[in-house]
């Protein structure tokens, strides 16, 4: 039976109750025959923890200690895992990314995945044992201890089930998979049994936070079938896969044509308007917002009848402020007419890889946010996506229809 | 300036109030010129708490991954010691035992070290770094981790010493070094500041608590010069010696005869008198205790005029009861006239190794005994030592009126 990878994140492991409970799912995957390569995060609250101690020292530990200091929580999970699955009469063995290499660059804190050391892995799982492996860690050529940086746990299972050839690389998390839409803002969301990875591209960096952007843009290079799956109720979740992997082009066409509505409520909107116009104007705007370390997210752009620009661009609510001011300095030296803000707007998106070969989705849209009185604040599009900002106030209105628009809701008997 | 090993117990590194502090101890004897390589433990509590967390899980966890569980205290504490030095502008390093390979065999739980790599470390230190490496653990040659049981720390700093041919090898702990009797006990004891290792060896196994009994016989092994001393109050500690490498014979010559009193007050003492003679008896006696996991201290044994055996013994006093109902049914069945037992009694010896040239100590020692009033109740002797065992509400009389009759007690001005 194939490969599977499967990894549990902190929550998932978060007590020796919710451990003893992950035992149980990939005892029942090995009982199924596949060969199981487990990943682990530490227990909850752990790496925190361990970031806490360290900062109470220094604001800038030594990245080399620092990595070696806070990936000890995996390995303390991992090894309570092998001993709970050793319980259950199920033979595991854990493992550090020093025992089973993975190699990474020298980015203590954020290091890349350069290679992993997969023949005492295949030798473990010929030998008829489970291989649990820390997540979030890997080390240098030189024996030095890295990090993949938050979130890398996630990382290090797609890179793992990229080097094993899995047949498939199951996160596990506290979500059971990708819903059309967040339901707790629209009750008619439906669990996603697919979704293609470009649509979860696009989610992932549109605040449906199931998983970190970073793994997603690593099953994107390493093309791994991922499923995205509960760790606290039982279900198939929500597998992503390639387009060009489907196996007849009817799966395809079947699909909706849009696959889900993402947004994000903690947005705020800056404009700066009537900027004489040169070839640096906006770069001198840009640069002292991106020197702040503030990022910015939508951005549009366009000239006026005067030939002067009017720029506007989205950023995180809480750097509302700081971008204000600096887009006020800003202003005052280049001459511009107006600098304004709007810190009480919220985006929303509409994903799907079918928007490609269907016209009239736009004019859908836009028309469904006028019946409902909704003005539209600016518009960015891709070739999967159209992006609204709109007043915060009618998100969960122009979610909610639509979701209904787009033929996303729940069938009644599915409601029951 | 010579390489000098220093080794923190889990109450040195308890906080980050007692890191920093260790790090000034480890960064004044950097400055001082020396190399300095650190064995840490875990923080306080720590390894307990991961231990509890394994035996939640169940009773018998796998000795493999009980190890790789219950290591990872001490990389938390070299990591933070190593953050602590680098913020001090004082270049630092930690390692664990998998970077730095501490070679053990495959006794997870109390392995044995084989072999130190000890190139990376020499590396380190020409290039002025402080190395900081994880105590109580090891690596087997397959990459397995191993532990070297409790109080394990001070066995891998004593063999980085040996490996390493240190100049010292020191001990920090929560005493300030090695007291001629507990000065809980005897007001007037005093700090030694040298003692042998034979000495050390008695002192340890009879309950005067510095060192593991274990990493003094490592001491012996590799004649590593040692030095205990406290991280919480400063001073010289106390240095165990070989005798064979004094300088000169007059320093061994001026030690007092009596280096030192120790003692045990929990401890039983049994008999078994009137037993049949017979080569198989005293094996039969002590079968079932030995089976009982009871460790039996000392032993005395004498024929009777009739030819029997009466045969005494002590142990733990907590064992006490066990050991006693276990005796009886051997006295029933080898026929002894009489098994009776005393749980109240305390171990009282003088340990020094002037006692093999000088005459006369056992009976100077009887003396002050009788002139006190004490009832001796058992007698063992070795070449540097004569325990006895009397009821234990005469141990501190004992211990104090034998510790001013053999020269111990502080001077006056000492004592001020």
């Amino acid at each position: 039976m194939p490969l599977i990878v499967q990894k549990f994140g902190g929550t998932s492991v978060g007590s020796l109750e919710r451990i003893s409970h992950v035992a149980r799912i990939v005892k029942d995957t090995r009982s199924k025959g596949h060969d199981v390569v487990v990943v682990v995060s530490a227990m909850n609250g752990e790496t925190d923890k361990l970031i806490g101690l360290a900062k109470k020292v220094t604001d800038f530990p030594h990245p080399r200690e620092y990595a070696a200091l806070v990936t000890t929580g995996e390995q303390v999970s991992a090894a309570l895992l092998a001993i709970t699955l050793q319980a259950m009469n199920c033979s595991a063995r854990s493992y550090n990314t020093q025992q089973i290499k993975i190699y990474t660059d020298q980015e203590h804190l954020k290091a890349r995945i350069l290679d992993i050391d997969t023949k005492p892995i295949f030798d473990d799982l010929d030998g008829g044992h489970i291989v649990i492996m820390t997540g979030f860690q890997g080390v240098t050529n030189n024996g030095d201890i890295t990090t993949l940086g938050r979130g890398g746990s996630d990382t290090s299972a797609v890179a793992l089930a990229s080097a094993l050839k899995a047949h498939e690389c199951q996160i596990y998390t506290d979500v059971d998979g990708v819903y059309t839409a967040d339901p707790r803002v629209v009750t008619k969301a439906k669990l996603l049994s697919e979704i293609t990875f470009e649509e979860m591209m696009e989610m992932a960096g549109l605040g449906a936070k199931v998983l970190q952007p970073r793994s997603v843009e690593f099953v994107g290079k390493y093309r791994i079938p991922l499923r995205v799956l509960s760790s606290f109720k039982e279900g198939p979740g929500t597998l992503i896969v390639f387009e060009n992997k489907c196996e007849n082009e009817d799966s395809l066409m079947e699909k909706p044509v849009v696959s889900g509505i993402a947004f994000n409520r903690h947005e705020a909107k800056l404009s700066i308007k009537g900027v004489p116009q040169d070839a640096t104007s906006v770069a001198k705007i840009i640069e002292p917002i991106a020197n702040a370390n503030i990022d910015i997210d939508m951005i549009v752009q366009n000239i006026a009848v005067d030939g002067c620009i009017d720029f506007t661009f989205t950023v995180q609510r809480d750097d509302y402020q700081r971008a204000l001011d600096l887009l006020k300095n800003t202003g005052k030296a280049l001459g511009a007419k107006e600098v304004a803000g709007d810190p009480l707007i919220a985006k929303l998106s509409i994903i799907g890889v079918g928007m490609r070969s269907h016209a009239g989705i736009a004019s859908t849209m836009f028309n469904v946010m006028a019946k409902e009185g909704i003005y539209i604040k600016l518009i960015t599009t891709s070739e999967i996506k159209i992006s609204v900002v709109i007043d915060e106030k009618y998100l969960e209105l122009a979610a909610r229809a639509l979701h209904t628009a787009f033929h996303l809701d729940k069938d009644i008997e599915e409601e029951k």
